[in-house]
């Protein structure tokens, strides 16, 4: 085994802390899970990643990383091939599944290959720019530009947990107009973002539709979104956009399935984006036979196979004079910096990316929690991703796993406990 | 600046020996053209690339040259991005040009940004592999396969020029089956390829047809593919095709233009591949708008805007089910050595690749003529490329291009000396 050759990998699963915050499939728990991957070498160097902790990516993770040993932190391929070897694909490859949906396309075991690939990709790429001294940044092509900007994430929300099981978060409630804008303002004043995208689908239409009204008088000329979750039939899709003339950067997924945007497409100028219905190159092709009515694709490394595959994929939306963004799930800083190197060297990336990070209060790397500026962060120019974990963090986070109870993610679930009349089923509105 | 910091760019135009080989555009001239390109940092590395050779190229190479010192050699998109501020694509993109065709899209100004931005980007790929102590193959996400197959390139040839500026090529005549066969055999001799190209559009169709039957009889089982270079109509390629019934591995540019490769496609069960309609970005979304007529894509990262970017059309043949292979020009060890590491770096790669190299008797690197064994190139395992540059050769080879008297590619003009009447025009036959 030469000196650089992969010698082990760990895969540590955590929890954190996570707000009441509603959505189209239910509300989230208190806890979210992630996982921390450590890639070490030979000569004792570790590269770094965070992704998906539900128990399916737990297992397919460990029985894909003994199968890595030996490579070294360059054979991006090799792994690649050894991970396609060893990870069945399903059939199943949207995120719409049957009447229940899934919010998280990292879920879905459809997308086991992309997620395991992406998941020791950036690991390897962290130990690659140790060995080369270059920032991940740099092994993508180099910086396109030098902060990455992040939009205001906005939830409906309760004030607390059911359960109460620690004290509730800083933003309180968030239903009515004035408390999202209220949210808003908290948000924006704390980080700088200058546009604003609302979780949408857990209300009825009419109250959103009225929380993006008060958004837009609140904050003009500021670029605002809406993602119900695919949780509007076409009808109310239609019916909300009219509301919304004029307020509007994108509408993201507003009603189910390719063939329910298609349809919202046709009658609507508002251009249409996505996390839902273009998730994988299959689903990229079936909306380029369609004429695109998709225009543009909210991208998430974690599912798309990685930093690298994310640039191919930028390119396939370049070809087809479709727009890129990114898609988030809730996550801490080594997931953010990796997509932060990787928005950085994308020059086609064109609306500022979504990120769930001010709804968190924990970090797993040294120095803490990212400071934005000005709604942007900077792109690390240390050597690989430029963050390094703190291992007290670390073991506080996986104590948190081993206690809070939780295994997968169930929004479905815990909004029971408040509703047990919830079904889930969608569109519902 | 930075010690890595690039300081100077050297652009070297150089001319070597090439035989008298017939295509469509008329036949080759005794002196091919090439450029060198040296990328020096600050500390005194030396990055080397190989790229077209004519007027139009060395003036854009001269204009960009000095907008890139300052730049790390891992700013590949701030290269790009300088380069599309200084270069102006025309508007034209196909390599049917009205009437006139050339065989060489390197040769169009539509290919200006893409040829430039590829003749930079090898040669600070070879400085990253040489900072990072990695081959370039590694750069592009390591070896999917450590040797790259490549096909014995026929073409229907004279003896010797008709201005016999030096002694003639062992190959000798090529015109009638039999030679064509004897030619084969040399090569595959010689260079041990297990698959064979015909370049034609230069010959009466069935005697084109004669020699590929001919080749298909001496072969048995090696894959054949013919190369008309769009000098035939749809109903000569559609016929043609008929009397190669279960000889073709592909098809490659029969028919004038996209729409006629899409005619030929309507009525012929082997897949049509192409360099010639889909050459860029913007041909890709044509060619599948039209429910994707051509099958194969053979790409050349000298147009294509680099080993990445050739990496990214991978992609997008994956994604629309498209197979791909490589497109090659008369040529050196720089450039050969760059195809391998960017064809070890792409799974997807399909096909053996074309290579004109074994008509060449010439060479600019250090340990001289690259050995192939079995018809195949080892990806080189040294840091960068892992091949250098011959000072001696070097100046040698820019002597002959001082003295050639050639400065454009010019097989239309060469055909005239042979034959006045010879006007280019095509479909010819
Ligand atoms: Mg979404
Ligand atoms: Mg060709």
């Amino acid at each position: 085994m030469t000196a650089h050759a992969i010698r082990q990998i760990r895969v540590t699963p955590i929890a954190f802390r996570d707000p009441p915050l509603l959505n189209a499939a239910g509300i989230h728990e208190p806890w979210a899970l992630r996982s921390i991957i450590e890639v070490e070498t030979a000569c004792g160097r570790v590269g770094i990643n965070e992704t998906y902790g539900d128990q399916s990516m737990l297992d397919v993770l460990a029985r894909v990383a003994p199968a890595l040993q030996g490579l070294s932190p360059w054979d991006l391929n090799a792994m690649e091939m050894r991970v396609q070897a060893l990870v069945q694909p399903s059939g199943r490859s949207s995120e719409f599944l049957g009447e229940l949906i899934s919010l998280a396309p990292g879920t879905h075991v459809s997308k086991n290959v992309a997620k395991v690939v992406s998941a020791f990709e950036v690991a390897m790429l962290d130990l690659q720019g140790q060995l080369a001294n270059a920032p991940v940044v740099d092994l993508l092509g180099g910086a396109a530009r030098d902060t990455v900007p992040f939009s205001a994430y906005l939830f409906f929300k309760y004030a607390e947990h059911i359960d109460k099981p620690y004290a509730a978060d800083p933003y309180g409630e968030g239903i009515s107009p004035e408390q999202m804008v209220a949210q808003a303002r908290r948000m924006i004043d704390q980080y700088g973002f200058k546009s604003i995208k609302l979780k949408a689908g857990a209300l009825p239409p009419e109250q959103e539709v009225a929380a993006m009204l008060a958004l837009a008088k609140a904050f003009p000329g500021t670029p605002l979104r809406i993602d119900p979750n695919a949780n509007w039939t076409v009808a109310t899709s239609l019916k909300a956009v009219e509301q919304l003339r004029g307020v509007l950067e994108y509408y993201e997924d507003p009603a189910p399935g390719l063939d329910g945007m298609a349809e919202v497409a046709r009658q609507c100028d508002v251009p249409l984006a996505t996390n839902m219905v273009v998730t994988d190159y299959k689903e990229f092709a079936d909306n380029v036979r369609l004429g695109c009515p998709v225009r543009i694709v909210l991208s998430d490394h974690h599912y798309w196979g990685g930093l690298r595959a994310t640039q191919q994929l930028s390119r396939l939306c370049q070809t087809f004079d479709m727009g890129l963004s990114m898609h988030s799930n809730s996550h801490l800083g080594i997931s953010l910096t990796a997509m932060t190197h990787l928005a950085a060297s994308v020059p086609h990336l064109s609306y500022a990316c979504d990120t769930h990070y001010p709804w968190q209060d924990e970090e797993v790397v040294q120095g803490g929690r990212l400071k934005f500026e000005d709604g942007s962060l900077r792109v690390p120019r240390g050597p690989g991703l430029g963050v390094t974990m703190d291992r007290e963090a670390l073991a506080r986070l996986h104590d948190n796993y081993l206690h809070c109870g939780i295994r997968n993610r169930d929004d479905l679930g815990q909004m029971r406990k408040y509703d047990p009349t919830f079904t889930g089923k969608q569109p519902r509105f």
